[in-house]
Order: structure tokens, then C-alpha cells, then sequence
């Protein structure tokens, strides 16, 4: 990659976290579905609050907490602030943490040290590489899966699917072709779980089945409901270009709000687990405009092994409350998992919501 | 207990009335959902209106009118007050009272007169005594139990259930392990009825089975829609410690508005008596929100034995017209006889309701 | 009936048409319910406007079109003025007419003149008589009947059920007891047909059914949706002794406004005489809150013989223009049945309602 | 047709045009009810956006893409400039165009040019003839039929069913008889396919099954959503009366926003083509509304086999961007296609839309 190119990327990397920060990106109209949903009270909790254990497990090692914090950043120097901050929340925590595409990473060794940074102050925890749709297309080679595995000591590669994102992205590679097939090939030859997610789309019940023949392990829905990528690069295609022409007025609102709620996924996703019993060890993160421990709550009862958040974090950290925001998020669990006479995370995960009128 | 610790208790006491007359405490976003019913009108009525008899009984003895004047104060001197206006309300109306809370009567003789005023105001009408789930869950003696209900010659015991409450309170106890096994030993050994209650936050359908079982008489569902004790507590909360740190502010909004909707207890602990007509004793209290004699009405066609009523009657005391209300409350229920040609409560209890469109 | 009754029933009679002019006096939160539904559009329509004939029969005889003009006023000398406009148009139109409550020209010889001018004024359409289900209860003798039948030779006898204006009207009279049972000896003995009505509040299914056993040949349902008859006597209360102390505010709301909408009972009877063949000479006419020819055309589709109006008429008279305003029904009604490509008002009546989303 | 016929025709040609350009024409309270469904979103698309095929047929030709100009005008001078203009874009785009009804080119020559402009710009794409209702329920004669194909060297004729415009309209014809009837004999001797439609008010199915048994080869459904022609003659009724008097306010605006919202009717129909495999061969157009490429992607998955659209065109190319909004309109259709992983329209029309929750 040139000089230019990389300062171009690096330039669309800032420009992502400072309109994710700033700009109108969240969905109108359409949320996560959360809020259609409601546990029901027990009068009766039979549990003492301090007794409230929320450690459980994710793609088979121990977490302290069933949250994880999602892609987001690398690949430019000033990332690396970022990821480290990240990283010693995760690990304060105990919880697990990705970080941003890695193609940088792949591209020039100078923007290497971004990710390395997150091993550094988060050693215990589980840490997962990323790598977007396109370039598993073309077929990662065997050096560029070690370059990001042992950049992080990662724990498992996530590939994350974004055409709408691609789609609005002025830059944007719209060719997603052969993504399933490379998607085997790589979990056949990866010695890590590969977790493949979306970035705010959400993910059906059909591509989850398709995923999961291809031998992927995991599964992040990241539905609609919070941020909106098409909005992200929306502004930045009308930045570039001015008022948009690519699309009429009418469609491009339906399109800039497109996808599936994210309490959707989880419901589609959920069916098809119960009626495939093999799909058993499958696990599903909730991810997409999850914003509290209520979320995180509703996300297990709804099939989740956990839930996962970006943007209410980025904003967390950027305001200088992170760790204040992960602590409430797991009281807010807590204080559900009370008010529902429920100990442990895996009596949540059996819980029924019930759906408001 | 401590002299320092009246002292507070007392002030809680004071803050829960003030707070409860003048607070922002009604449930936000829900409510009770009796007007999501009606009743069918009778254009053929075949009664008098004069002939219309809301007398009825309630645990086996007959009442003027099928409501009750929930459990409210007692335990500080100016309790005694309110005590007394309430008993000789009940008194002239013929329908049940409970007390607030007896915690203070047995941890300190001197605020005992303050809960024995309703027996000498309300000479004939049935009263209960009123103790918490936390004091349950430690197990009850014999002599304590006698304190409480000799100091009113109580008809009965009401335990009240209130976890959503501790939980909020600054300086509440969250152990509700036990709470169930107390329950059923507390049932066996006590000479009257035990009656459980909660305090705005509902009795689900499965929380009465357990409760049957136990040996429990009669639950008063205090469902969600009218009051909410969560709220009371965070306002104490936030006068103490100042704004909220503990839960996410998304996530507060759902836990200040937490609670099943007391309609649904209704619906919910109807369709178990329903289906085990062992039940059929079981008699059903609807509070919660029940602010005329229309949601009374609904209450008993939705299969409570009677209705009751806390914040409403505490309002009407506190603006000097507490009988007026009763006797309105009255009015609406005759009237509601009237138009749906019912001359008993016997009757009204077999209304069908219909759902609004 | 003494000078003073006598001059007090003027009184309220004047009340009630000024109330029903000016006051607020229509239902809050509750709607006929026809705007729920919506005819199907005939792209088609194979009929000729012009060929489209509106008459039909009521009772055995043959009307101009399927409206009626409601019982709405005489028994004092300002009301014959009234009452002969309201006869002018029946006989221009060919429509049937019925007239207020007939108990003044029971009383008082002096009232009947503003009765008689009726059949004056339209001396070849149906004229009804009408008289309170309270006169009824009492039981009626052959001398009234013959006075009221003759003083219009009239074509049936209406009788209104009013149990809930009863309530509300100060003086109103709330002994609702053998209505059933005088009704089915007054169908026996009567030589003309008994046709029953409410006045707002709407006639359910199993209303109707006993009102058919009673040997009741037509049903007028008077639903709720249009006039609360509630409020225009709340309106005489507050007039009397100031603001309403009888009923909690909360649930005055729902007494006001208490009824079952004019669509629900069409729906209601109507699946009734579906059940039951043999219901099927019973006519059934729709009003409360009739304002149109459109919801004429509904009333029809959902099983009406014919649709009745008084207060939409009252205004347009008071306005001077009662024969455009039914013009321009009729006109509302040939357009329906245009643009469903319906010639006849039988066919009419066998057209589906779609439901709106 | 003497003079003044003629050129009372063209004035109101004229003010059509304007009034569709500039009045308040749309349906009030009633849409389309393609914002009802959506498309579920693709994770996994596996095709380029680049290999996109918008490319179909209609009638038994191939056409550029699922879009049709729908018929608008014609038969007065300064139409012809309209014409032209579509013409080219129907040409640049490969896609169908119907002109305006051709009364006036049956009745005098002199304004034939109008529409033999079309066919000049337009020399390779499907060009449709069209007529009224009313002018087939008289009985069109070979000559006549002759004249509008030759005209044009017409590959269909459109006939438009409009009663409800015809109604509203101050000088319609509101004689609908023998429509059908004529349709069959017309069909059988015409050597191009008849396609018939409606003009805003909607095709049902059971129009739909008697007009392909009078042997119509394709419908366009026409529905309501988009402009409402009874508002256009309305307009023109009120202009040259005054204020409305024929209908009653309150029906009024049920009979302006009349008709079957355009997604009910492709529905409806597509439900009747699923029950009568026989059906298979009969083409649906969808229009009424039609506003963007979104919509033409909905009506293509609710069974249509393409979209056409009247109004929304005919103001972009008053705002003299008509090729611009083709081009947006089909750039949203490709989007719809990328994001649900479709290369070819055949395959977007066995796409399954989920309705919003
Ligand atoms: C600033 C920012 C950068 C992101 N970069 C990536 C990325 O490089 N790779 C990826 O898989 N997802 C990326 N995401 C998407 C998130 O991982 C997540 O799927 C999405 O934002 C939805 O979750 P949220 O609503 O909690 O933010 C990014 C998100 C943000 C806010
Ligand atoms: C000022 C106040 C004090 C209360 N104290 C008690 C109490 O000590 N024990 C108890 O069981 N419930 C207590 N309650 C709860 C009520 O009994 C009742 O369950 C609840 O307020 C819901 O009913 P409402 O909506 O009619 O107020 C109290 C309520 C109020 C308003
Ligand atoms: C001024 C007025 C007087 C009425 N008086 C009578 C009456 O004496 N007897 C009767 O059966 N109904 C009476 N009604 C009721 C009407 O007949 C009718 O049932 C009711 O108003 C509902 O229909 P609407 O909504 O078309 O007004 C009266 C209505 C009005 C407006
Ligand atoms: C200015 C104008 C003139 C029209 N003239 C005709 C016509 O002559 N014949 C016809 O079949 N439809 C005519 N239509 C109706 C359209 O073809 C179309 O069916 C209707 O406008 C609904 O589609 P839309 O919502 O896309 O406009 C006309 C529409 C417009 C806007």
C-alpha cells in the first residue's frame, strides 16, 4: 500500500471515530427491540443480592462478566491510546475485547504496534484479531493469519460483514463474492475460533446457518438499533462529494435505517438453535445498540452467551467514564438478576421476556 | 435498636408520606391496565338502583363494601394521627385496614400506642398487622408475633414483599433467602390468616403458587401502575447521596417503572385458580394504582375478592376529604351495578369483561 | 301531573335541545367505530350512476331510502315548530319519523297539539310513537296506548331504554325492575309493532335477544359515539348543584363516556341473527353518531335495515338546512354504492366491510 | 366534437397537468403500504454489486429495467413537448411508456401529432395506446382501434377504468355499464394484448379475475397512496361551484382518500394467481404511488412484474431532472439488490418481505 493510500486510511479511521462521536449515526425509526421486551417481577427472589455471581464462559475459557467490548480501532498511531485504554478496562473486568480491521496491520508494519498495545495491558483476557469480509474474499494467506494471531496472542480472528457499510463508503469494495467459501477455508486451516460478525446490519437466521456450515464458531449479531454505518460513511460521502444523487430521496432514509433489529437476530437465530440441537455449542454475541445492563440482561434471556458493545463505549471512554459505565452496566445486570430471583448467568440465559402490550 | 436508629427510622417514615404526597412516584410508561377494559353495557338493567348491596366478606367475615384501606404508617408518634383517621374511616364504612409496618413496635415499646389507636377507632372492622419479608426471612417468634397482633387484636397478618423497594432504598436489606420457608413455618404456627402482599410491584402467577403453598390465605397482588416504591427510594437516595451513580441511566428508567401491571397479576393469578380449583379458597386482593370505584369494579370482575387502596386514600386524608372519596368510590361501583344490571358483588364478580379496541 | 311538573318537564325538554345544540356533549375517547371499516373499491362498477334507486321497506312498507329520522322532541307547545319541520322532510324524502316522548300528552291534554302536527306534516310516511322503558315498567294502559297511537295514527310504538341518562338526570328515575315483562304484554296486546331503542349507549347481543323474545319486531341499537346523554344530564346536574360530587373524577370519565359503539352492536346482533335463523324478520335500525351517508352505507353492510339520526338532524335544522344536509346523505350513499357498483340497497346490505389497517 | 368541446378538452388537460403539478392532491390518511414491508437484510450477499442485472421482460419483450412510464397525456398541442420528453427517456432507458387517453385523436386529427411525437423519440421500447372506460363501454370500432395502434405503432392498448374520477369530475361519465362485456369483445379482436387499469383508486382481486377472463393479458393494479383523482376534479368542481355541496363534509373525505392502497392490491392479487396456476401468464403492473426504487423492489417481491409510476416522473421533469431521478430510482433498486444478495430481478421477485413490526 502507498504512502498516500495509508494516510488516506488513516484519515477515514479518524474520521470514523470522530463521527461516530459527533454525528447524527444512530437509527431513526427502527431500535433494537429491547425495549418490546420485559422480564417478569419476582415478588419472591429467594436470593441475597450480594450473592449475585456474574461470571460465566465464552468459547470455553472463564469471563468475568458477560460482556464484551467490541471492534473498533487500530492500524493508525493514535489509535493505540485508544486500544490500550480499552485493554485495561477489559482487563480490570475480566472480559473479553476485539479490536479494529488488522488490514493495516497486514499492509505496513509501522501501524503494527496500534494493536501489540492492547496484549500489553490486557494479558489475561480473551482478545480477538479482526479482519473485514473483502479481504477473506481474496483468501487470507497462512503469514498474514500468523501476523495478526501473534500480533495479539489472539484468542480467536472475527470477520466482520459490512455491504451496506462497503455500499455507502465512497472507497467502498462492493465484490462479496466467494466470502462463504474462503470463510471454510480459513476455519479449516485457523488454529483459533473464527467469530464472524456484522457492524450493524444484523445477521438472519439463513446467513447464521450458512456461517455456521462453514465452520464458523461464534457468532456476533450486531443488529440494527444503535449505530448506523451507512450513516457513518453517508456523511462522509456528502463531506466529499455534497448533497447525495446516488440514491432518491424516498429509498436512501430505508436504506441509511436497513437492517435487522437486533433483538431480532437474536429471536431468528435462537429458533433456529432450538431446532437444530447440534448447533448446541454455537455460541451467539448480542451486539447493536446494546446500551445498559438491561440490554445485556434481555440479550442472555433472548439466547446470548453474551453481549458486546462499541459505540456507548467509545463515547464512555471519550467522556473519561469507562470504567464508571462498565460497573453500572453490571449493576444494572445485577439489580435485574435480583428482581428476578436469578444467582447465576446461566439461570439468566432461561428466563422468558415477556413481551409489553 | 438503638435510639439513633429510631430516630432515622422515623424520618424515613415521615420522608416515605411526604414523598408519597408531594414526589414524582407514579409509574412512568405504565399502568395499572384496567383501562384497557370495560364493561358491557346493559341497556335491559331489571334492578332498582336502590336495591344495588355492595356488602360482601372477606376471609370469612362480612364487609360493608368490597375495599380495603392498604397498610400504611404506625411506628412514630405522628402516625397515630393518620392511624386514627383511617380507623374510624374503615370503621364507618365497615371495610378491612392494615397498618403500616410493625417493625418499630417490636424493636421499641414507646411507639407502640401509635399502631394500637386503630383497634380503639375501629372497634368492629378487621384489621392486620403488617411485618416485612426481610423480618420474616430471619424467622418470627412466638412472642413477637403475639406483640403484633395482641397490640391491634388483629384479624390477620399481612407480610409484605418488597425487594424492587430494598434494592433502591439507601439502607436496604437485599438478603430475601428464606423468605418462602419463614413463610410456610410462620403460616403453620400463627392463630390467624396470613395475607402477603407486595408493594407495587406485583405477584405473579408463580410467586401465588408458591405462596399457596406455603399456606398463605390471601395475596394482594399491589401490582405496578400506580405507585412506585422504587421512585420513593430514589429520591431519598438522591437527597443523600446525590444523582444517581449506581445504574445506568437507560437502564433506571426500566427499573424505576419495573413491575408486573396489577390487571395482569389479576388476569395471571385468575387463570391459576382457574386451573386448580383446590384454590378456590385463595382470596385475591387487587391494589396497586386502584385510584375509583370503576378500577374496583374491574378488580372484582377480574376475580379479586375485593380492591384496596393506599396512596389514593392518603391523598384524600391529607386534603381533609378521606369519606367523600370512600363514599364516591361507593357511588362509581353502584353505579357500574346499575348499567350492567348487577344488584350483588356475588354477581359482579362473574362480569365479563371486555377488552377496548 | 301538576302546573309546576308540568312546567319542569317543559323546562328540561327545552334543556335538553339547547344542551344538545351548544353543549359538549359528545363522546371523548369512543367512536361509532364505523371509521374501522372501509368498502372494498369496484374498478367495475357495470351500473349506471343514474340507475341507482336508494328506496327499500321498513316494517312491511316501502320507504324512500333507508334513513330514518330519530324520536327526538315534543310534549311542549316550542316543540311543535320542531317537530313539523322534522315531518316535512320525512314526507319529502319518504322517510319514517318518530317523535319525542310521548308521557306530557299522557299527563296533559294541552300538549298533544305539538305531537299531532306530526302527522299533519307528513301524512303518508311511518310515524312512531315513543315512550321511556320507566313508563313501560309501570305498565301502560289500553287508554294511553290508544291515546298515543291515535294522536299520530301511528305506525308502531318505539320504546327507549335509558338507564344511564336515568342515572345521571337529577330527577331521573332508576327503577329499571320489570321492564322485560311489560314490554312482552305490550307487544301482546298493542296493535302495531314494538320497536325498541336506546339513546346512546348502545344495545348488546344479549340485550336483543331478550328484547325478541319479548315480541319486540325491530331494534333501534342507539349506540355509543355520538350524543352522551351522560353529559347532557351532568351538564343539567352541575347547572343545579355546581360541580359533580357523586362519582370519583377518575371514573366519571368512563360513565360519561360509558357505552357500546353503534358498530359493535350492528357486529354483535348481527352474528346473533346469523345464528339464529329464525331471528330474521327482526329489523334492525343503526344510530348513534349516524353523520353520513357514508356511515348509512356501513350501518347497511353491517346488517341494518336502515340507519336513524336526531342530533346531526337537530343541528342541520337548527341551521336551516335539514333538507340539503339529506340531500347530501343520500348523495354520500349513491356514491358508495357507485363505486362498489351497487344499484340496489339489498344488495347493499350483502356488500363485505374491510377492516382498515 | 365541435370547437368548444375541443377546447373545453384541452383546458382541462391543461389543468390536470397543473393541478397534479401543484395542487394538494395526494391521499390524506392513506398510503401506498409499501412502508408497511421491508426486505431482510443480507449478510452474506456473495455477489459484486457490479454484476447487477436490472434487465426483464414485459409482455414478451426484454426491457431495461422493471420500470414503466405510466399514461399521462396527449391530444393538445403543447402535450407534445411532454411527450417528447418521456419518449427519450423511455428510450435512453430501455422501458415501456403508455401515452394519455386518445378521445381527442379519435375525435379530430388535428391533434394526433401529440401523440405520434412518441413513437418518433421512442422507436425501440414497448409503446402503449390508451382509452377510457367509457369510450369501450359505448363500443370502440375497428377503425378507432386502428387509429390508436397505427398512430403510435402501438405494441398494447391501455384501457383505464376510472369511475371515482368520472363521479367527482364536473362533466363525468358516470355510466358504467357493459364495461366487461366490451373489454371481451375488444380483446378478442385486437391483434395487440389489452392491458387494463385503474387510475389511483386500485384494482381488487375479484376486478382482477373478471377482467383476465374477459381476456386482458396484464393489469396495473393503479392503487391509492399517490394522488387521489377525485382530489384532482375537486378541484375543478369547487373552482367552477364553489364549495363542495354534493356530499357531506364528513363523508367527503372518506370519498377522496377512496380506493385499495397499491401494495393491498398486488396482495390480493398475487394471492389469486397463487390459487389459479391457470393465472400464471397474466401480467401485474404495480402503480399508485410509486416513489422510488425502493418501491418498484417491493412491488417486484409482492408479485409484480414491474413498477410504473405516473405523477412522481411527470414532477421531475417539471424540476427538469427526470433522467436524474430514473437513474436514482434504479441505483436504489440495485441497493435492494446488493443488500439482500440478488443479481437478477427474476430472483427479486421470489424474495420474501417481512412486515414491520
Ligand atoms: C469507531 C468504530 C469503529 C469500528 N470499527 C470496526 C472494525 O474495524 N471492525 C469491526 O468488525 N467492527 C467495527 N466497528 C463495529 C462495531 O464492532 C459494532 O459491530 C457496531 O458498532 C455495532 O455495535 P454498537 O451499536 O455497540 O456500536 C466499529 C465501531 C465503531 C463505533
Ligand atoms: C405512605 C405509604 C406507606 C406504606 N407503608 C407500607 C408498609 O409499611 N407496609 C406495607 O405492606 N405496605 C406499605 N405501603 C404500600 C401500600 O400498602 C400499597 O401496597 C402500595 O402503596 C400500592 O397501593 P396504592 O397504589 O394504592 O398506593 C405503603 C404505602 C404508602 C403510600
Ligand atoms: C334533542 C333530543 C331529544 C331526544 N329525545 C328522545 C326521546 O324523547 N325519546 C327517545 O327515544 N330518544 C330521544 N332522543 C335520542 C335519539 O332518538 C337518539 O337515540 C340519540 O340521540 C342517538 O342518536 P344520534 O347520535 O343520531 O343523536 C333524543 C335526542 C335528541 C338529540
Ligand atoms: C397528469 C396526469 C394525467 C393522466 N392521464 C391519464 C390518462 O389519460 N389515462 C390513464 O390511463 N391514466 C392517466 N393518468 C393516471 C396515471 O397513469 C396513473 O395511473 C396514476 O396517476 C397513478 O399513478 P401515480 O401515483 O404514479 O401517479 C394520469 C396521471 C397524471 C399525473
Amino acid at each position: 500500500m502507498s504512502e498516500t493510500a495509508n494516510s488516506r486510511t488513516t484519515e477515514r479511521k479518524q474520521d470514523h471515530i470522530e463521527i461516530c462521536l459527533h454525528g447524527d449515526v444512530v437509527f431513526n425509526g427502527k431500535t433494537t427491540g429491547f425495549e418490546r421486551f420485559a422480564f417478569e417481577h419476582a415478588a419472591l427472589p429467594e436470593i441475597s443480592f450480594s450473592d449475585i455471581d456474574l461470571s460465566t464462559s465464552f468459547l470455553g475459557k472463564s469471563i468475568g462478566a458477560p460482556l464484551m467490548i467490541s471492534s473498533m480501532t487500530g492500524g493508525y498511531s493514535e489509535a493505540a491510546t485508544l486500544n490500550q485504554r480499552l485493554a485495561e478496562a477489559a482487563e480490570r473486568f475480566g472480559i473479553p475485547l476485539g479490536v479494529g480491521s488488522m488490514r493495516q496491520a497486514l499492509e505496513n508494519r509501522s501501524y503494527r504496534e496500534s494493536f501489540a498495545v492492547v496484549r500489553k495491558y490486557a494479558p489475561t483476557v480473551q482478545i480477538f484479531a479482526n479482519i473485514g469480509a473483502p479481504e477473506v474474499a481474496k483468501g487470507l494467506t497462512e503469514s498474514e493469519i500468523n501476523t495478526m494471531l501473534e500480533l495479539l496472542r489472539a484468542d480467536g480472528l472475527i470477520v466482520h460483514l459490512n455491504a451496506a457499510q462497503e455500499l455507502f463508503q465512497p472507497e467502498g469494495n462492493t465484490d462479496f463474492r466467494h466470502v462463504l467459501e474462503q470463510l471454510a477455508l480459513l476455519s479449516a486451516k485457523i488454529p483459533v475460533p473464527v467469530l464472524v460478525k456484522e457492524v450493524g446490519c444484523g445477521i438472519s437466521a439463513s446467513a447464521a446457518r450458512q456461517l455456521i456450515a462453514a465452520g464458523v464458531k461464534a457468532i456476533d449479531v450486531a443488529g440494527a438499533g444503535g449505530i448506523s454505518w451507512q450513516k457513518v460513511e453517508e456523511i462522509r460521502y456528502t463531506r466529499q462529494f455534497g448533497q447525495e444523487r446516488r440514491f432518491s430521496l424516498q429509498a436512501l432514509d430505508e436504506l441509511l435505517n436497513w437492517g435487522i433489529p437486533t433483538a431480532q437476530c437474536l429471536i431468528d437465530i435462537g429458533a433456529l438453535k432450538k431446532e437444530s440441537p447440534g448447533l448446541n455449542g454455537i455460541e451467539i454475541v448480542a451486539s447493536g445498540g446494546v446500551g445498559s445492563g438491561m440490554d445485556v440482561a434481555k440479550s442472555l434471556a433472548l439466547g446470548a452467551q453474551l453481549a458486546a458493545s462499541a459505540r456507548a463505549l467509545l463515547k464512555a471512554l471519550h467522556d473519561g467514564v469507562l470504567e464508571e459505565t462498565i460497573t453500572s452496566w453490571l449493576n444494572d445486570l445485577r439489580a435485574v438478576m435480583f428482581l428476578t430471583g436469578t444467582a447465576t448467568i446461566a439461570e439468566l440465559r432461561h428466563k422468558t421476556l415477556i413481551t409489553k402490550p
